[in-house]
């Protein structure tokens, strides 16, 4: 078992509620134990950089590389010690300067304010998260692009403000879903996550007017990227990456409401996969509740309320903010955690999603033809008139509970064949675009970067 | 060492951000173990209210009851069981009946649905964590009182836009904390936390038409209160409690903006209190950071995004949500966890906090006499031609450096003697109701139900 | 036609988007029409008041109150003439100066600041904005009590997680959300809306002394409250009225989000009230959007949003804020339209709900009798076994596309009767405490303040 | 007075709070009047796409696109006619139907349904509302540009949880705000504004096939971007749009937060530009509030809370939302106004600045040399002892009121000479890399796309 497993028995990852907020493989990466490590990199990371240029020598880099190993620190013990001075990477600078000996001491931290560490290490805990969360997103896309192939001609009804509109096809909404986490993904690939290094005010006022070239070797260090400036009080990159994610999260969000809608009993077109006990109730024997979809949307739900935290502290105060800085660290973490366990929740309901074709073309009759009177409009020639007739016949059909081809063949206004009222009312016959949307979609799929 | 401090090494309670964010005695309420003994507490009370109500034998209900110890249970065990359902409550339930005696097994959790269990946790884990919260704000209360009344008189600028605008006392700024706080404490006094007891979707059918029967003394059990229906998706009661506690955080945020902005070192009129390392830097050796104010702005800044989660969360399908329900968990732990670490914070700053009379005596004279001009109208009748006198006043003061008192004196159009204008210029003489406001602070202090 | 009536042709009113967002009757009570009106009588108010408290000469009050008439201001000129200084009310005071003899002058906006008049018109505004609103949720919670007597018996699937639960009444449902309504209404009623009064900086240093008599007259002419001090920067007042405003909106959307799901074509078992036109499509005929639910829910969910912004706009430095002050004036604005107009949308739709008895009981089958299962474990005695059993026959139905009656008859090991296994069956033999709590919450209805 | 100018006397442009809320060019691009011309821009460039795709007779388009003239139609008409369906693009189809001969009736809102014009309308009125927003922004980067080569030498108090921290120079403040405007406004400049054109339910059934053989043409008509597929319930766009003006908004609230506290009386190091009336107060004649500063914070502080409503918005229901869609309406009229207006405000305030460099000067002394207590540590040599002298002499001098030289002087243990201590505490010598960064910050302006 390794460090990370080892002390990774936090809240965040074997707690009560885990089980739904703590999925996939960003969790772990966002634990205390993993922002500890990331400290830990990038007191490393600064130590080498500076060797490289020329600043701190090859031994003194060395040797607080090497001292800078998570097992030698207690999380636990930096946490209580970060008390009086609301930052624990004070206490962790200290106790690191007591693993190394004295000649060296001066070279920990060397030119480094705490926010540096804390900073640079959030990008890189960042960094490391996305990792899992891109790839159960991609892997999102890549149940979504799969389900669009194999049900482009799945017909079934498409429905506005939840009432039936006029028919699509199961492929379509699929490649609907698939472009939407695209664009989640794409936003994440956008990020360009910073390294921060600019001491006590900004100026690396320490290294004497050198400082600044520290910045690429370090940026390289961590393969993270260069900024132009310090950023201790321009908080883009924050906010930047918790838009990314909120932007995502909302793309799983609107996957899940569809998963969760087409579940339900009375429509029953789709079902994430079941297993013994999946989606079990303490009660009632035969639930089977689409747990996948219900936990992707409970940790989705939690995510703007995070960004707007996120966006509302970048008003940082002079050189370093008071209040607002410290404000962000658990919330990236929990914009990472809650986003990344949709991600995971969502991947395996979309994995296991069964699709039920034959009930989605039953559920097509359930307006009794109603929902092809738009169709209906445009065989009568779409002009005002022919929509006036549709109109009236979709009234008494409604009220009556006739069928609308009843309705329509009784009416002699309607200048139709019974052959073309059928043709009128065939789903299969008024798909329009559907499928070249379905190929766009796949095609950008496939053409990503 | 307790259960509950045994299992409580939690990220929350002991991680690297916890100096921070898990001050005060609600951090450890609302830890995943204290949910875990709230939920075994509402099992327990659930049984003996059956039993009083005559559901349930007694000793059935002894033997859960018994069976409810804390001990007997696997925290991280439960969260991973929990992941097939989405709910740690199905996994709890089947391992305390596994505790109890077959014949007992059908009346653990009896007629329950796991959302009774942790609703009612919930409110127990939010009255239990209130406990030590509205004692941090009392003590904040307490320490403001003391402020007013030992600075009644001390003269200090009034500041609007963040300018100096007419003089008020210190013993006024604190009254006026003091009253922001007691109207915080006011709102979390008035909440009615409800049990809730409803079965699988609100008819409490298993109990045949008699399971309502159990609801008063479910609430007495568990000195909460009896609710009129169950709320299961009815969430004014969690809606009420996360504004009630981002309400009381908004008037600690308002005391911290204004202890930060008074130790500002070119302002310096207050400080809070100093001990070694207290406020430290890891670079610069001179740095007292107001870091009790600094910690509750953090704090207080995470609020408002978790109450519009809250809030946002209301908007529950049917007879239980899909997803917007256990978004509300950690929420609340959060608040609970946030507001209570602020006011821990808070309370600390307060009650050490040092006012330097002295300097804001000084600080008066900042603007060289202009602070007082309202007064100056005053004294000279208050009708508009003063005001334009005044004004002109002020502007040539204001581009020429020289003080209000030479402008003034200087001026053949104003009608005053030194004397007189000596009096205007005077701070002491133009508190208004200054101290009647102390006073009708302190009353109402001392008045609190 | 009314001044008021004139000059709200306002965006908010008579806008392209007004349809949605400004119905009911709180939309013209924060029109800029109304605020003016509202500065108006606050400056009337205070010379009364003033006059009342001894302070000014009755004369004079008397001009005050009649140079405060709306029809002599220009709305627009006043908005323009704020730019300078961030503020209406300093152009509004010095035109109404304008309007009154030189000796009256000083008596208008007496010791007065402009966030006296701005504040207290704020709490004039809500206070007359609550009016209509209140009477819309009052309307809503009389629909929801009249569904609720008249479907006491009307049996329907309970749904949780959006699946079938166990049977319930549209009664109980009709219950539910009267109690959520009038848990929002009660939030409403208990709010204490103050008059601001404080001056400069908040000592009334220009009445020396006297000025705190003044407030319990301000407040008796306002019929609003007496605050212990000036609340300049203690924004407790606006965080509650933001907050119970949130907290109704949610209870509408709950509402709302209940009446979208049903009116689904799949489930159609209620339906807003229909009208020529009402619920139409720019292309499909037969469309009958549920437009009530839709815009109720336009409107909530703008609205937790800017409840965070009050919350996060407590933060108010020293004596008057730089900024958060003034973002509270359309937020405020916002809150009381958007949940205004939610409340008259929902009045709408509940007064003229269709419901469909036979609907629902066809429903109830949706699931082939597995929503009954948790009954059949109840009559085969509760034991675990019992829900062993039973969840048995409950995969094997849903697996096989048999009915539950049809398994349980079949399987060996469950020792019913057909008679028996019929009664398990039945929903309307399970409601439990259904009718009880539909009494309960129709008590409480009655019995409210 | 064009039409634009006349039709917007609506009270977002000259209502009683449009001093502060809308300012800049912004606002009349997101007024109602706006929003009307731009859907009949999309109706007219509809109609012209599928002319040139050889969908629709030239002739027809021809006459569809006169008549889509703003003036011949009635916004507040429009407004009430869209009470029915919550949709003012289907009364606005219908008048625009009336306008045209019978023929062409049916190429009037050709295959499109109202969300299309609706959607493709907003993206329009952002693409207007971002030119003049984003021109307000470059030339607050510009002032910021020019401010940082200005007082590139001005040296000033680095300042960090609002105590003194280390030097700085004004100029690298001023740059470090020029990199988060840029920062901001790259984010402004990334967006891809696209068309939306699906019909009914995203499948252009309309035109049997041919319908996303439209979208190049209408991409380039209303240049805006062509979408891979139609995005009505996709709301990536409307989510990146409210985050980049979220993010952009943030950086100005951080500069606005900078200024605000640099115009302290107590500090007055800067200040806007004063004009006569501007930043006065309705009762203190001698006030100059930052009125810039704290219209732009006003402005900004609504921002993060309507972020969050566009976030939690994104979970849109199958092929159309009920009620997420209709709430982005205004929350992106409001996002762009309060953000355009907080540039405009921003702007003025910076291009106005004065710095007073003698001031920031006298400053750095505010500490009696502590300030420079880092210096001295590295002076010392660096290692922990340096910091421990260090440490020491600092709590000496803040107990005793001398200065850090007297106190370092005084010390034997302190090995430096007076002159040694002298170039310790010059704050010249400690700046770093400040002019190197300057230098970059500089660059990165300069070369920015």
């Amino acid at each position: 078992m390794t460090f990370l497993e080892v002390t990774m028995t936090s809240s965040a990852r074997h707690g009560l509620f885990s089980g739904m907020f703590a999925r996939g493989g960003a969790t772990p990466e966002v634990s205390d134990a993993a922002w500890l490590a990331a400290m830990l990199d990038v007191e490393a990371a600064l130590a080498t950089a500076q060797a490289k240029a020329g600043l701190v020598p090859w031994e003194a880099a060395s040797a607080v590389r090497e001292a800078c190993e998570p097992e030698h620190f207690d999380l636990a013990e930096l946490g209580r010690a970060a008390v009086p001075t609301g930052n624990p990477v004070i206490p962790l600078v200290a106790a690191l300067r007591e693993r190394v000996g004295p000649e060296v001491r001066r070279f920990v931290h060397y030119g480094a304010t705490s926010q540096d560490v804390n900073d640079t290490a959030s990008m890189l805990v960042a960094s490391r998260a996305l990792a899992p969360l891109t790839a159960d997103l991609s892997a999102c896309a890549g149940a979504c692009a799969r389900l669009a192939v194999e049900h482009r001609d799945t017909v079934m009804a498409g429905r506005t403000i939840l009432q039936h509109a006029v028919p699509i096809t199961f492929g379509l909404k699929a490649a609907g879903w698939l472009s939407a986490v695209n664009h989640g993904l794409a936003g994440l690939s956008d990020l360009q996550l910073p390294v921060q290094y600019g001491g006590a005010a900004g100026t690396l006022a320490v290294l004497r007017g050198r400082g600044h070239e520290v910045l690429p070797y370090l940026a390289a260090e961590l393969e993270l990227v260069e900024p132009v400036l310090p950023w201790h009080t321009d908080r883009t990159p924050i906010a930047r990456l918790a838009c990314a994610l909120g932007t995502a999260a909302g793309t799983l969000g609107k996957i899940a409401t569809d998963v969760k809608l087409l579940s339900q009993p009375e429509v029953a077109e789709a079902a994430e996969a079941s297993a013994p006990g999946r989606g079990g109730s303490s009660t009632m024997p035969h639930k089977r509740n689409p747990v996948g979809a219900m936990s992707a949307l409970a940790c989705v739900q939690r995510v703007p309320g995070l960004v707007a935290t996120a966006l509302g502290g970048m008003l940082h105060e002079h050189e370093r903010a008071a209040g607002l800085w410290q404000a962000e660290w658990e919330t990236l973490s929990d914009l990472l955690r809650l986003t990344g366990s949709a991600a995971a929740w969502l991947r395996e309901a979309l994995e296991g999603m069964t699709v039920d074709a034959g009930r989605m073309r039953a559920n097509l009759g359930a307006t009794r033809g109603l929902m092809m009177a738009e169709h209906v409009v445009v065989k009568l020639g779409g002009a005002p008139r022919a929509r006036t007739l549709v109109d009236a016949a979709c009234a008494r059909a409604a009220d009556g509970g006739d069928t609308l081809r009843e309705t329509l063949l009784a009416d002699p206004e309607v200048d139709l064949t019974p052959g073309e009222v059928d043709a009128a009312l065939d789903p299969t016959g008024y798909l329009g675009s559907a499928e070249a949307f379905v190929d766009r979609a796949l095609r950008a799929h496939t053409d990503r970067p």
